[in-house]
């Protein structure tokens, strides 16, 4: 028995997210099919994260184990072979027989990207968050620092998820913008469940000039979701690495 | 009668290019019709150019004349309302009645994405061209200056058009690069059929360490579609800008 490694990149446009269901395509249960059609073996793919629907990734991180033959490096090929063009996989590897993509996770970066200008945008609609309203991006930077560090995020999470602490570690945080587009990264050692959505959402009421950078650690401290900001949409963001 | 100019962002992705046609949606069919619903009248929309079938534009410039009274302003918003996603009018304005947005076009600036690394892309898909083998950037960037000035471009000319003259100007081309993107950038006063796309595919061929940056010369002079190198795919170009 193998333990196999991929790096996948994905357009989560027209998947209900990472996680197997009934009720229409996933990432996983589209991976897992392409899989199963060339081992000839009921595997299980085990992801790094549960991606929401319309979520992208860049690197997303899975694992399989099998019996079959192919070499690991192979796998790549083979399996880009029986895959729509919106799943890719990047990089096929044999790790550690315990090697468990979630559970060894030890932090993630994501991006939001949002465009602001007056109209929305028709090349790249898929992958933008639009924003009409002249955002205040000094501000927004200014408010990044008060994100980072260890808090309890109660205030960042959106009900729906059972997790034993919402206590998480938040490393960097901050913002590229070139012309009318916007970029905001995120890395930290594990996020609650819309977190980054919800932050990016604070910071546009910062953008917004509702409330002052210093005040993000006021709403921190409130653990209260109604004081935070909206939860964006998801098609603005990407997860761009996994770290172990 | 007045003359309303517009500037359109499409992605070019589901359309047969600009020009109307019977075999499927075109871009000025599907604007036309729009108009039309609006207006009640048979208008004709005179486009900058004719973009061929998957090429985008940021800002194509297009006009037409009617004798609606809705303030030119707001057409923007209310073509708009009848339209795709993958078409947005950026801008409406009243033009002076004997503007023509091809006979006036004094230039045009396209760009070309490029996404240079071993594995195709998901994300983006729509608007990269992938290069699997690592390109020679910086030879690329020397040929870049070779094709700068007035020549005859007889040999980055597909066949199929019928011009009075081959001769035109490029004055600027230029290549960025990012991670494993490369955007090549190219202004000129006017462009032969596909002329973009072959440049660019010339381009690569001294990125691929085919011919050296000065042979660029040779290959111009030759007027030798034989000596250019290939037309490369339509996804990566996209109209970034005209001049009046």
């Amino acid at each position: 028995m193998r333990n196999i490694k991929l790096t996948i990149e994905y357009d989560g446009t027209n998947y209900l997210g990472w996680q197997k269901q009934k009720n229409g395509a996933t990432i996983q249960g589209t991976l897992e099919e392409a899989i199963k059609l060339l081992t000839k073996e009921e595997i299980e793919l085990v992801g790094s994260s549960r991606t929401d629907t319309g979520v992208h990734a860049k690197a997303f991180i899975a694992n399989f184990k099998t019996n079959s033959t192919i070499p690991a490096d192979k796998f790549r090929e083979a399996i880009n072979h029986k895959l729509p063009e919106d799943i890719v996989i990047i990089k096929s590897e044999e790790v550690d027989i315990n090697f468990h993509s979630r559970y060894d996770a030890k932090g993630k970066t994501y991006s939001y990207s949002i465009i602001n200008r007056d109209i929305y945008p028709a090349i790249g609609r898929n992958y933008l968050y639009h924003i009409k309203k002249k955002l205040n991006i000094n501000s927004m930077k200014e408010a990044c620092k008060y994100f980072i560090g260890t808090y309890d995020f109660s205030a960042f999470k959106s009900s729906g998820s059972s997790v034993k602490t919402s206590i998480r570690t938040i490393k960097d945080l901050h913002i590229d913008e070139e012309n009318e587009i916007i970029k905001i990264y995120v890395t930290g050692d594990g996020f609650l469940y819309n977190m980054v959505r919800i932050i990016v959402g604070t910071l546009l009421m910062v953008g917004n000039n509702k409330i002052k950078p210093e005040e993000i650690t006021n709403i921190i401290e409130s653990k209260d979701r109604q004081k935070a900001g909206i939860c964006v949409p998801a098609k603005g963001l990407t997860l761009e690495k996994v770290y172990y």
